[in-house]
C-alpha cells in the first residue's frame, strides 16, 4: 500500500491536472467558471490556483466581457501563463501550406501562408512548412526552443497509427518523423476539415454548442462533426467525409470508386466546368467567388443549384446528428446568403423538425486560418483522442 | 481547507467510485481487466476489491471464458453483487409493451411482453407496463422493493427534459411520472431504437466495437450511432432517425413534413402495400417475414429492393460516421442474407473505401427485447448523458 503522504500527493496532483487541463482547454476562465468546470470546491480550487500563479504556471488577466450577452462587472480571469510554451498548427493543403502559432494563454502569436507548387508530394510540402516556421520565428523573433507540441492538419483519411503502411495514412509518416525530429516536440494529426470544424467549436461560430455539423465548401467537399462536445473521428479516422456522400447511384463515377458523389458535383473543380459550359471561364475558386460577388447571372445559378445540391445532403446529415448548428466554411461560404439560402431552405423543408428551436445554418467565423488554428485546439483539448504520433525523448 | 484525512476518504470513495462504475458499465471484470479500466494500481486496487466484498457490494464469480479468442486459463471475475439490487427496463411500442428485469451483475432475471391495443394512448400503455411489471415480478416471485431504477424507450423524438410543454417529449412526462411513483425509484427516458443501439454495443453484435450504425427494420425504420464508444443523442435528442433520410426530395409526402423519406418506401407498411400491389396480401409485418422465408418470389422482389434502397441511405451514413460495424435489427433482419446481401452491396459500392478492413453488416443478435434490455444498459452505464427525469427522496 502507498503511504498516506503518496495518497494526499496524488489527489493533490489529480486536481492541479484537472485546474490545467480545463485552461488549456477553454482558455481563460473566472473562478466560478473553473468551480463549474473541475467539481472542486472553491476553497480547494482557490488554494491551488494561488500556487499555481505562485509557481508561475498560470496568471491573473483582466477579464473582457465576451458572449452574446455579458451581465454585471467582469470577473478577473484565470488562464495558463503565456510564458509556459508555444504551439504550433500546421495546415498541410494541396496547394498551400499554412501555418499559426499560439501561446499556452490560446492567443494566436503569428499566422503565415506559402503557397507549393501543385502536385508537390509530402517531402516537399514537408520541406515548405519546416522552412516557413523557421522563417516566420526569426523574422518574428519567436523563440522556436518554446514549442511545446506541433498539431498536423493533413488532406484526405487520417487513420489510426497501427494501421498497415499500404495505407493512405502511411505516407504522411515521414511528414510527422521529420516535423517532429526538426522541432524536438511530439506531433499530433488529424483531417484538416475536421480541424477546421474543431476551431469553430473553440473559437469560433460554434463555440456556443455542443452539437454541430460543419462543412468545408472550396475545391474539395470536407466536414467535421461535433456531437455531445466532441470531434467524431470514426473507426478508422474518416468520419466527416460530406464530399463522398452519393447524390446519385447512377451518376458519374467519383475517384473515390463511387458514383454521383457530392464533391464530384459540387466541388469547385464541378463549378468552374459548369460555368465554362455557360460561356464563363473562370481561373480558380478565388475567382469564382469573386464572380459570384460581382453578380455575373450564370456563375449565382451554378452556384445556387450547388448550394441546394449541398443543402440536400447536410439535409439528410441533420436528420441523423440532430446539430443545434449547421456551420458553411471554406471559400464558398464568403457568398453569404446566395448559398446559405438555399442549404437553410433545404434542410428546413427536408430534415426532420424536431424541436421549436430551429436549426441554425451560419458562416464560418475564422476564415483561412481555420485548419491551423484547429491543429492548436487539438493540441489544447483535455482528452485529445487522436494519439501521439511520435514523443521524442525531449519532448 | 479541508483536512488531511477528509481529503484522503475523498480519495478512497473516488477509487472505489471507479471500480464499481467500471463494474456497473462491463459486467463482471478479471482483476487484471479493472487495472487497465480505472489506472488504479494493483496494490490500491485489490485493497478496494476486498473491502467491497467484506461490505458485499461484489462479488468472486467463478470465469466464464467470453469473447472472440479466450487465452490461458480464465481468471476469476469480480461483479456486482447480484443481491445488490434489480433494474427494470421497460420497451414502450406502439402496440406492445417489453419488459425487462436484471440485477446488478447483468444477469437478466426475467422478460416478458403485452399487446396493447392499437391507437392505445401514454396512460393506457402505462397501466398496460405497471400491470405487466406487478404480475410478472408476483409469478416468478421477484421482489420489486429491490428495484434500483427504471429505465424506459419511448417511441419517437425524446427531447431534453427543458423543453417546452408543447413538444413531442412532454406527452410522456405523465408517464414518467406515474412509473416512478408506483416503484419509488428515478426513471430514465431515450428513445427506444437508439436504447436497442445501446444494448448490442453493451451485450450484442456491437460489444467488441466502438463505432457502430444500428438501424431498426420494422413497421417504422429507426437507428442509433455508436460513436467512439458514446452513443449519440442530438441536440434535442433525435439522433439517429433514419428513417427520415430522404431518398427523393421529389418524393411523396411524409408524416414528418419532408419528402421521399426513407420508411416511406422501405417502413413494414410500405413493404405490405407494395406487395398488395403485386397481388399478395399480407396481415403484417410478421406475417411478410414469413412469406419471405417462405421464398414468395414477389414478396423477396419487394424486400431486396427496399433492401436496396436502405443500403443507400446507410452508404451515406457509413462515409459519413466511419464505423467499424453496421447492425441490421428490427423484424426484417431475420431474413438474413436476403436484406444483408444489398444492404453490403449498396455499402461496398458506394461507401468511401478508406482502408484495407471491410466494414461488416451484420444481423442483430438481441432480439426482441433489446429495447428493454437497452433500457437497462441506459441504467448500467457509467456516464448516462440523458437525465434522471425523477428522483424521489425514496431513491
Amino acid at each position: 500500500m502507498s503511504s498516506p503522504v503518496d495518497a494526499l500527493q496524488r489527489l493533490r496532483q489529480m486536481h492541479e491536472d484537472a485546474v490545467l487541463a480545463a485552461l488549456r482547454s477553454a482558455g481563460a476562465l473566472s473562478r466560478a467558471q473553473l468551480t463549474q468546470h473541475t467539481g472542486l470546491s472553491r476553497t480547494t480550487l482557490f488554494a491551488i490556483i494561488s500556487d499555481l500563479i505562485e509557481r508561475g504556471a498560470v496568471v491573473e488577466t483582466e477579464a473582457v466581457p465576451t458572449g452574446p450577452r455579458g451581465r454585471g462587472r467582469p470577473a478577473s480571469l484565470v488562464a495558463l501563463n503565456p510564458a509556459a510554451g508555444l504551439l504550433l498548427g500546421l495546415d498541410m493543403g494541396r496547394r498551400r501550406v499554412r501555418m499559426a502559432i499560439a501561446n499556452m494563454a490560446h492567443q494566436v502569436v503569428a499566422t503565415e501562408t506559402e503557397d507549393v507548387p501543385a502536385g508537390a508530394g509530402v517531402e516537399e510540402l514537408t520541406e515548405a512548412a519546416v522552412r516557413l516556421v523557421r522563417r516566420v520565428a526569426e523574422e518574428r523573433e519567436i523563440r522556436l526552443g518554446a514549442l511545446k507540441s506541433v498539431g498536423v492538419g493533413l488532406v484526405g483519411v487520417v487513420g489510426e497509427p497501427d494501421l498497415p503502411a499500404e495505407t493512405v495514412s502511411a505516407r504522411y509518416a515521414p511528414m510527422t518523423r521529420r516535423i517532429a525530429e526538426e522541432f524536438g516536440v511530439g506531433v499530433m494529426v488529424d483531417n484538416n476539415a475536421r480541424l477546421a470544424a474543431l476551431a469553430e467549436a473553440t473559437w469560433g461560430a460554434a463555440r456556443l454548442v455542443r452539437d454541430m455539423v460543419y462543412v468545408r465548401w472550396s475545391v474539395g467537399v470536407g466536414g467535421g462533426f461535433l456531437c455531445g462536445g466532441r470531434l467524431l473521428r470514426g473507426a478508422h479516422g474518416a468520419a466527416g467525409e460530406l464530399g463522398h456522400v452519393s447524390l446519385d447511384p447512377r451518376g458519374p463515377l467519383c475517384h473515390c470508386g463511387g458514383r454521383g458523389c457530392l464533391e464530384g458535383r459540387v466541388g469547385g473543380q464541378a463549378l468552374l466546368e459548369a460555368c465554362a459550359a455557360r460561356g464563363v471561364a473562370l481561373a480558380g475558386v478565388d475567382a469564382l467567388v469573386a464572380a459570384a460577388q460581382d453578380r455575373v447571372a450564370e456563375v449565382c445559378e451554378v452556384v445556387a443549384a450547388a448550394a441546394t445540391d449541398l443543402g440536400r445532403v447536410l439535409a439528410g446529415t441533420v436528420t441523423q446528428l440532430d446539430p443545434a448548428q449547421v456551420v458553411i466554411g471554406g471559400e464558398l461560404a464568403a457568398l453569404g446568403s446566395l448559398v446559405l439560402g438555399p442549404i437553410d431552405a433545404e434542410i428546413s423543408r427536408q430534415a426532420l423538425p424536431r424541436s421549436p428551436r430551429r436549426i441554425k445554418v451560419v458562416p464560418a467565423d475564422l476564415g483561412a486560418n481555420a485548419s491551423a488554428m484547429g491543429a492548436i485546439a487539438l493540441l489544447l483539448h483535455e482528452e485529445p483522442p487522436v494519439p501521439l504520433h511520435l514523443q521524442p525523448a525531449a519532448f
